[in-house]
Parts: structure tokens; sequence; C-alpha cells
């Protein structure tokens, strides 16, 4: 981190713990390069990220106050209908070629489905990883097979504790990454030919394992703030063999979206007396700027709810490393997971479970919240500021995407190629579709820290929706 | 390595290079001991090694001398003939209790699928990995999703063309093992309820994926030193509507047996002429005992066959590190596999592949074929003397299994218990066909290296054999 974002780190925290209140002034620059010892620019580069991110307002010949929180207003993304019947699905080459196109270094990585990997502590892993090996015996090699390392299901166990849910180490497998758990998880529940509901707009990652088990999806509108829509469901439910949901509950992708407790509760009920399993795809938990939301998985009483979760995205991107607290499917899982890929990768294992064990998680984690949260603000202002008008968006309270719903007349497929010739990657919404709807949305990335590049690029982006606005 | 093991392994590779001959005496012990300046414990220990496998024998007050290669003579296993139809493939709840058993660290582990962890440069991997990582850039990241590390796929790619394939770093896929490549193969040129050829006795992990699939089975006949049967497949192929066989040429798993180069060639115009592609299973070709072998690949003109191999046997197990050269149906799996994984472990990758630029893979390999080989030698002996008479077992030229065909009247399942009793795993041969066959079969694993708890192990194990025959 440096030094700035520091500064802009720990002011945020005194205007969030409200010893800085609206309407404050923030000190001198002049007293804080005293202070802290740092240089003028430094101060003037956070105060500038707090003021471009809406946190202070600059008033001519007297300094920097503290604003309201959220003071930008942006209308939210209407949500859509989707047609009701179940269909196959076939999102599979259009995904694969705009996440193809994303790996390429020298684009501004707005369609990226990942941070910045600079965000993440992959050093300290590293070492992590040298000292969890140096004395491995050949023996704890076996200990990570099967449902793999023991240490480290008794830490996962420990964070669900917190989180509200009783989840013995027994009760865990781990997997590579989330997606092979969730995968896995659709192939025990389900028989190809079945029928899954999912959100709308839904991860693709979910359409493309619906459509390469070869099942029919049910898509559910899916409210911008306050996710899937319960009424919607119980009709679905009703109308179709719906053998099981695949929901992301928390920061859904690519909403945002974030189900209040007492829906998630609903909507744990609703499944328990239909009997359908809940394959609940929380990656994004960690990612909260608020509160730390709970899991469906928390008002599980009779097992219908398979938790899958990763440190990708909160700790270790790359490594791979995943898991899956199944309920009452555990047997068939675990039996799915070693044949398919036998183990998960024990490196792997061994340097996330070591990190773990020497503490600066919560930390690692504080920082990345508020690297999220203060990128977030950046990406919004420059959509007030180059986006046409009326553009709606959402503001989530975690996570690292905004969904923005731009005039029905734009078409994002096109956006995406214009935006590529422009050396700027992003995500249409078709992407996130079964019958390739949500035309005139878009998924934006904000999980990089912010540069004039950015900026750039956001402008031209604009550009580009102007043009097609013609 | 211990320095009698060194000791072994110089004086094998005198008597394999012809320095010593059949007949020839070797160095007297206190001649070695101050020449090497090594205790006459050490020497003794290797002589008796030496002496216990079979290449040299002691004469009474005269010494040790090198005997003829291969004295042992076991009569060869049969080779049955499977039902002729297609099946429903039910092993599953088998072969996962056996594998679970077998992770009991308490057991002599003749029943485990895997070498000892000790025959593997643990530490030199895990100082790779620290070393890779050090000055790992965010943006090398990325280059390890999708298809896996630019710089491993090359380092593969040059193995190839020494094995006598053509295959350029884009046609190949990193994958979470061997096991993962595999799953998704088959996945990819098949749909649920095609029939697949599998060999007879087959690994079961072929016979695990075909059924978590949904496919039927068609077991082909195989002989325990040439591999499958070309005839029998090829009237396969002419009654059933096969879309895939799944096939190991090298040292297949359960047999250990090693198809000709011939047979390799005809096998692939086989195919070709059927137009069926052919999943070639091979991990364990680096672990040979004379010479290279080639795999199928190498003859394949029209991209059928799809190469499947790991670094899980020959360096790195449990890191998941494996790879696919697909053929003609590249795209098609690397959409499967980053639909199913998103990537490989990234520190997996690191760390395999700057083991593997720094060098020391050859001299690593040469330790572990040397080992193997003694190993096999020593459970042979061991099958000899304790075994009853009539036993027949295969004797591979690579690898680390025997199979064993008892007496008829021995069932394999009930001897797998009873050996769990006593604290020796076993694999039975049921675990090895899609209708419960081979009862009186037993796989055997040397891959760990051999003392007295195994010696006694075998012993007991014959006991127990002796005792079901009454």
């Amino acid at each position: 981190m440096k030094l700035y974002e520091r500064l802009v780190v720990d002011l945020k925290e005194l205007i969030e713990g409200g010893t800085l209140q609206p309407g404050d002034r923030l000190p001198s620059v002049r007293k804080l390069t005293r202070s802290h010892n740092i240089s003028p620019g430094t101060v003037l580069q956070a105060y500038g990220v707090l003021e471009d991110s809406g946190w202070v307002e600059a008033r001519a010949r007297s300094g920097y106050y503290v604003l309201p929180r959220r003071h930008i207003q942006f209308p939210r993304p209407s949500v859509y209908q989707p047609d009701e019947g179940t269909r196959k699905v076939d999102v599979g080459e259009l995904v694969f070629d705009v996440l193809s196109a994303a790996t390429d270094r020298n684009l501004v990585p707005f369609g990226s489905a990942f941070p910045s990997a600079s965000l993440y502590p992959l050093r300290a892993l590293a070492r992590s990883f040298a000292a969890g090996t140096r004395y491995l015996s050949p023996w704890e090699q076996l200990d990570n097979l099967m449902a793999g390392s023991t240490d480290l299901r008794r830490i996962i166990s420990h964070g669900y504790l917190e989180a509200g849910c009783t989840v013995p180490p027994d009760d865990i497998i781990i997997t590579a990454g989330a997606m092979e758990g969730l995968n896995l998880c659709l192939q025990a529940v389900t028989q190809p030919g079945d029928v899954v509901a999912v959100e709308s707009p839904a991860f693709y990652g979910a359409l493309q394992a619906i459509e390469a088990w070869g099942l029919h999806a049910v898509q559910i509108p899916t409210d911008p703030v306050l996710g899937v829509d319960l009424d919607a469901l119980e009709t679905a439910l009703q109308r179709h063999p719906i053998k099981a949901c695949w929901f992301m509950t928390n920061f859904q992708n690519p909403l945002g979206s974030l189900m209040p407790e007492k829906a998630k509760r609903e909507l744990v009920q609703l499944l328990t007396r239909y009997e359908v399993p809940l394959i609940e795809d929380d990656v994004y938990s960690e990612l909260y700027f608020n509160e730390a939301p709970k899991p469906a998985k928390a008002f599980d009483t009779d097992g219908i709810v398979i938790h899958c979760s990763s440190y990708s995205k909160s700790l270790a991107p790359g490594y791979r490393v995943g898991w899956v607290a199944p309920g009452r499917y555990r047997n068939v899982l675990l039996k799915r997971k070693v044949t398919m890929t036998v183990a998960t990768s024990v490196p792997s294992q061994l340097a996330v479970t070591e990190y773990l064990k020497r503490g600066g998680y919560e930390r690692h984690l504080r920082q990345l919240r508020n690297a999220l949260e203060i990128q977030q603000a950046q990406m919004l202002q420059n959509i007030a500021r180059y986006f046409p008008a009326g553009c709606a968006t959402t503001v989530p309270e975690g996570g690292y995407f905004l969904w923005v719903e731009l005039p029905e007349s734009v078409d994002t497929l096109e956006l995406h190629q214009s935006a590529m010739h422009a050396g700027i990657s992003t995500s249409p919404g078709p992407m996130f579709s079964a019958q390739r709807g949500f035309r005139n949305c878009l998924r934006l990335n904000y999980g990089h820290p912010w540069d004039e590049s950015m900026e750039a690029a956001m402008k031209r982006l604009g550009g580009l929706i102007e043009k097609q606005l013609g």
C-alpha cells in the first residue's frame, strides 16, 4: 500500500468512526505534512482521492470538508422479467471469447473477472508455503488428499462459527477453488436434462456449468439491491420440476445485490418446503464494506444448503483453494471430488493454511475492503462524470463489480467490440443471460487500483456510448 | 537417499553397464569400506539388498557374485475374456472404500495408488516454488490461467519432441493432474449414454469417470504383457457404437503391460479408420526400467489421440499439475477446463516450472527408476518366498504395480478385509472391473522403500491366502 493510500484509509476510518463528522474540516496540508512526516504531494494526493470518491469536498481558500456519505445518487437498474420457461443454455462461446480477451495485459481490465493481484499478500503466501513445506513429512501429503487438509478444514469451521453456522471440519471438503465445488455440487444433485433455477442476470459460470452438464435453466428475476425475487421463485417451483437452485446471496455477480437476512431465512424455508437443495455460491462475502453478511447456510436446519466458497477472492488468487460445506450431500460429493481431480493441490493448501495460522488475515482483509470501497467510489465518480445522463448503476455494499444499465438503444456486445479496439475490456450483459438478454447492460470491474489510464478509459467508454446514442 | 541405497544404485549401474558381468565377484566388504570410507554395516546392507532382489548371490566363504538378470521366473497371469456387451458401471462405492482405507498411515501400503512421497524431491520443489514466486508480478498470475503457464507448456513441448511427437506449446493445456484432464476429455468427446471402450482389467479411475458421466463401458481383453487385444477391439468397434477409447499404453494400471511400438501404431491406425478418439492415459511412461517408451500419440497423424499425462508420478505428487495434448479437440477441452476449475493452481505450476528449469530432473528420474526396480525385485522375491506355489504375477518393465493372479478359489475382496485387520492394505481385483470380475486377482504396490515390516506383511499376506485355500 502506498503512503497516500494508507492516509486515505486512515482518514476514512476517522470519518466512519465519527471522529470526523460531516461538515468537519480536515487537517490542513501543512499540519499533516509535519505530523506524519510526509510530503505535501502525498497529502494532496490522498485528499484528491477522498474528494474524487465523494468523501470530502474542497472549499475555495478554506480547505477540505467531510461530506455526508453516499451523496452521489444514481438511478437503480431495472428488474427484468426473464421468460418463464426453461431453456437450454448456450452462453459458452460468448463468455469464452470475452474471458480470453480479458487476459490480455495491455487492456484496461474493466471486463476482468478478478481483482488486481497487487491487492493480495502474494509474497507472504509464498513465504508461508516455503515454511509450511520445509518440514513436510511424506505422510502429511496423505492428510491433504481426499477431503483436504485437516488443519485447513478446522480453520474454515471456526470461520463458520463466527458467521453463525455450525459446520464441523468433517463436513467440509476442500476443492480446487469454489468453481470445482460448484460444478461437482451441481452434478451431484442433478441428472442431465434436469431443471435448475438461476438468478437473472446470473453468474456466467453457473450458466456454463448448466450447459456443460446438459441441464435446463429457469431464470428467476433478481433485484439489483435485494437479490432473488422469492415470489417469482415460488411460482417457478410450482411450475417446473426444479432439482436445484444456484444462487449468490452475498454481492451477487454481476449485480452486487445483497439479500437481507430475512430474505435468506425465507429462501431456505421455501426451499426446505419444496425439498430443493440450494447451491449457495458465496465467494464474495468477505469483501463487505459495512457489516459481515451471513450466508443462507446460517438458516439451514435440514442440510439442504450446499455452501461453496474459496480463498480466491479474499486471500490467494490463483491458488485454487476453495471448499464446500455440502450438508447432507457430503458422501456423494466427496466421491465426485476424488473421481474428478483426486485431491486439491497440496502446496496450495499448505500455503493458505500456514498463512492463516500465522495471523495477518484480518488486517489484509481490512486493507482489501478499504481499497475496493475507494475504487468503487472512484469508478462511480467517473460514471457520473463521463457516462450519458440517465445511466443507472448499482452501488453494492461489497465485492468489486458494478452493474450499469445504459439507455435502451445501446448494444453492449457492440460496445464491447469497440471498447476492445480502444484497449478496454468490458463484460457485456448478454454474458449473464441464458437467452442473451441484458443487451443494454454492462458489468464493470473496479477491482484494480485507480490510475489515470482508468479515468481516460472511462472517458473513452462514455464517448463510445454517446456515439451509439448518435 | 541413504548411503547403502546410493551404493546399491552404483553397483547396479556397474552391472547393467557390463563392468560387472554375471559370475564376477563383487569387491570384498573390507575393500569397499576403505575405498568408499563407509562402515562395513553399510556395505553389508547394500549387498543384502542386491542379494534379496536377485542381482547377486552370496557364496559361503567366498563372497558375493553377480547373477544373470531376471532369474526368478513366474507364471504369467491369464487373459480373461470379459463379457462382450456394454454395461453400466457400478464400481464407485467399492473403489472409494478401498481408497479411503488406504490413506490410513498405520497400514502397510500395498493397496496404495501412490508411490512413497519419500522418493520425490519435495524440498527442492518447495525451494523452487519460493524462488519462482519471489518476483512474481501480478500480471504473471494471468499467464498461468486458461491453458496454463507458457513456460511450462514450452518445457512439455520439448519433452514431446524427445518422445517423437510434434506438439507445439499452444496445443497443450495444463490441468489439475492427469485425472482432471482425463475426465474433461471424456466429457468433451461423449454424451451421457454413449459407449466407451476400456481395458480389462481397467484403471478404476476410468470406470469411475464413466460411471459419473453416465456412460456405458465395453471391456476389451488386455494381455498382461502386451496390452490391449487389437483383434478384440476391432470386433467391439464393429459391434458397438463406441465413441471413445480410454487406454493406458505404457505400464498399464493395474497390469503393468507395455504395448509394443508396432501395436501402438496399429491401434492408432485402427481408431483412425473408425474415427474414434483415443484418450491415452500415459502417467507412468517416465517410470521405465529399460528404454523410454513412446506414446501412441507419436503415431497419430490425424489428431485423434488425446494424450494425458502429469508430473504426479514422476516429480511432484500432490501438486496436481498435469496436462493434455488434445489434438483436434483443443478448443472444446479448453472451454471445459475453464468452466470446471478456471485454472490450475498457480503456485503448483510455478514450483514445477522453476524446478524443471533448474535442472536435476533427469538425475531424480534415474534414482526414482532405480529405486522402483529394486523394490519390484524385493516384492517379487517375497512373493516367491511367501505366496503359495502357482501364483502368477506380472513383471512389468516400469511403474510400481504388480498384478498377481492367485489360485481360483481365493476371493481377494475377502482377502482385502482380513488383510486390513492385519494392518495391510491391498487392491482387490474387482476394483478394476465393471462387473466385479478378477476376484482372484490382486494389485500390489511396490512404490515404497522396502523394510522389515513389508517383508513381514508379505509373509502375513501369504498366510492369509493359504488360509483361504484351507
